[in-house]
């Protein structure tokens, strides 16, 4: 980079520049939510494609910003793959509500950091207000409010730190606190299906856990946990003279929503003294609606639970909420606090330092999106979403369920359909990519007990039955 | 939560108001930003006051979107500390350029995923570029360019992700991959000064490395790691039977800004097959400015280096830059690939898949703040600001020296400058205290081979030498 700094001065984003660049990105932003439709929902690109229509190397001097909006549109937006699109089947719901963007656009303008409660009070005190929000919205039990328990809730950036944090706080209490000094967890063992998230292996992993210390739970034709053969396992660990310390509980599989019987497995954990995570990233937040409050049973039995905003409920990536039981357990294994750290709110215990509540000490003022979309209405507009997407589910379920061609091979209480070919495996493969080629549509395969399977997923802000009807006819026609 | 979902409806935010009120917010971060030296630079809420403030359970129905702004005033804004103030002297600086609050906010906007490439390819390739767009503006080793090595860069949240994964693909090259499997750890023996930052001492415990195996390598009187303590110790270690896995050469320490030597350090840790990963999370931007391209001395040599665009170079945290020589070892230890994240491109080697290199899967579209902040001049405007804030610290450094009563605790080659009374321990503390109840600035407090310091950093974006005098002359009343 070269540029003479004095003339350089003169042209870089002044305080002006900011209020009329930003009100044309805000116009930017809402044309490219209200036309998303018309895209495909995939990029034709190749891989490098993006890269090559960009300067290899940065700019000797400022340029307008009006040059940077026109490459949103030149090479950035061709370049994606559009999350917010209606027709997007694909993985989980990302959705952001209008609220939550201007809520993350708050965060960046204050430019605050929320490590500790003294380094930005309104940053952690409207966090555990959410949290505890969150609890009366979703039912959730008290055990998790961070007023009224020895436990509490926070917000991550996704489940897999949730997961992560879990395993940590689990295997603080497992060691009684040993593992702080002593790395020595050869002894310990985990627990979760062959459905559960892939952050789970990985958080093991993270956490010095091995996947020889990692025992997969057989599932029933559900593909849930089954409660006899995690009691086996369980067992064989314990005279084997291993220690069981963590099980995860999907609520809502990623591979086809399966939930692992929460209220069967937790007395069998705790039988043990081992922890009980509860994993409901994607369908937790359908507690929103309360006849669907079933989807988190047994949570009066979980150390540890997380759900995220950031999927069916509109709150911009990146927003997980996770709550514990056991506060101790969780500072025990997170808290550090060297000088420059310290302050007198947290040491008298007035204040709560989220620091010691996730893996990394920096954190944004994540809590506005939450904070601008539930005050906005958005808590009831994702009902009425999630009202709308599993009966747009049933539906579907019923199209399916008409064609002979095809069938479901999983359960399909809220928003996900697996469905397969009836002519095989291939079959199955090609119609999902015939069909992500159309751009028209994304779906993601996965493959269940064996057998691979077109995961139709339901969960766009602005899907509606048509746009499921579409996707249907679409399959259908390319079968 | 109540309300009729029909009513709900037609409240919640529009397109239209998300123009409205998105142009509104953006003159609202423009007028705080602005008028911000008019605020005290801490907040006078105390615990509770805050939360005290806003209702305690959620609203009922849909509240107008200017009751929420009206809340950032009456709320809010009071209960912050203002890390954009000029007179903001705490920890590390924590900055937003105007361009990367527009960044923040596209990325909301577009409200994608780039856990894959497939998954929004322009998400991969703009970070990707700007990795290396980074390269050349710091004058980074080409090792660790993404298309010419077999290294590579990545953006994380924050160091202490950073430092976690360099630990995290350490331990999986010492054990050769075997720790992925069994969980044994008490072998392996890292090293820093006790000046390193605290998310070493969490990253280790994270990964199973207890307290007991991390040596404290003794520092000089610069508070900068001893080649010769670093020699013996680890040398006593491999005597005992013990693995040296890691070595974290801290450039620029929390306390002090020291500057661990890794030209000296790295050879040792060579010889036995070590780690060697580089923090330099504030202080490696100032690379930006080629007379200060010494921070970074001795990277031919690291496996891995941090440094934070969000500290020092304006761009709105999170944005800490990753970057590995050893894209072999990173991938070893953070890859998994279930069913349904496959992807052709990723498979053929095509591609980067970011989610192998980081902690979580999700992650936010973070490389377009770092691209609008370079695009528009923030990088020639930072050169600019870290001359100035050097500038500043050498005239304070001056003015320190000519009163007898205060004294400076270690070197200050760049923004840092360590202040003490002569009086002692008591004295000391107390000026910080009664310094920073004046809200006119704020400083945080360290401690330095025993002695209290003030911590005086300058590096704020709008901190000019008239903000760091005042600073000065406030001590000197308050003595």
């Amino acid at each position: 980079m070269t540029g003479d700094p004095a003339v350089a001065a003169c042209t870089v984003m002044t305080p002006d520049d900011f209020r009329t660049q930003g009100k044309a990105l805000i116009d930017w932003v809402a044309d490219y939510l209200e036309t998303i439709e018309q895209r495909r929902v995939t990029s034709t690109v190749q891989p490098g494609e993006v890269r090559a229509q960009l300067p290899e190397h940065p700019p000797a001097a400022p340029e307008p910003f009006a040059d940077v909006l026109a490459d949103m549109d030149r090479v950035i937006a061709p370049g994606l793959t559009h999350w917010q699109h209606p027709s997007f089947f694909a993985f989980f719901p990302g959705n952001s509500s209008y609220a939550s963007i201007l809520g993350e656009l708050a965060s960046a303008g204050l430019g605050v950091q929320g490590m500790s409660w003294v380094t930005s009070p309104a940053c952690t005190e409207v966090e555990t207000l959410m949290m505890d929000w969150m609890i009366e919205l979703l039912g959730l039990p008290e055990r998790f409010h961070s007023r009224s328990s020895s436990g509490g809730g926070v917000i991550h950036g996704s489940a897999s730190e949730a997961t992560l944090t879990s395993i940590l706080a689990a295997r603080w209490r497992a060691t009684g606190g040993a593992i702080n000094r002593l790395g020595d967890t050869t002894k310990l063992v985990a627990y979760a299906t062959s459905q559960a998230h892939s952050s789970i292996e990985k958080g093991l992993r993270i956490a010095g856990i091995g996947t020889d210390q990692l025992r997969i739970v057989p599932h029933d034709e559900q593909f849930a946990m089954r409660p006899d053969a995690f009691a086996e396992l369980v067992a064989a660990d314990v005279a084997a003279g291993l220690t069981p310390f963590w099980v995860c509980c999907s609520r809502g599989t990623t591979s086809s929503l399966a939930f692992d019987p929460t209220p069967e497995i937790a007395p069998i954990a705790h039988e043990h003294g081992m922890w009980v995570h509860v994993d409901a990233a994607m369908s937790g937040i359908a507690a929103l609606v309360p006849e669907l409050r079933w989807v988190n049973d047994g949570l009066d039995h979980a150390d540890s639970y997380c759900t995220n905003p950031h999927k069916w409920m509109g709150v911009v990536f990146d927003c997980d909420l996770f709550y514990t039981a056991d506060r101790t357990a969780l500072l025990g294994a997170l808290s550090i606090l060297p000088e420059y750290l310290r302050s007198q709110a947290a040491e008298t215990g007035a204040a709560i330092d989220y620091r010691d509540w996730q893996i990394p000490l920096g954190r944004r003022f994540r809590a506005l999106k939450l904070w601008f979309t539930i005050r906005t209405g958005g808590a009831i507009e994702a009902q009425e979403m999630i009202r709308r997407h599993v009966d747009a589910t049933r539906v579907l379920a019923e199209l399916v369920a008409a064609d002979d061609r095809f069938e479901a091979l999983a359960p399909h209480p809220l928003n996900l359909l697996c469905l397969a070919l009836r002519t095989g495996d291939e079959a199955t493969d090609a119609l999902i990519e015939r069909a992500n080629a159309t751009g028209r549509v994304l779906f993601t395969r996965t493959v269940l007990d064996g057998r691979s399977a077109l995961r139709f997923s339901i969960g766009g802000r602005t899907t509606e039955e048509r746009h499921v009807r579409d996707g249907w006819a679409l399959l259908q026609q390319l079968v």
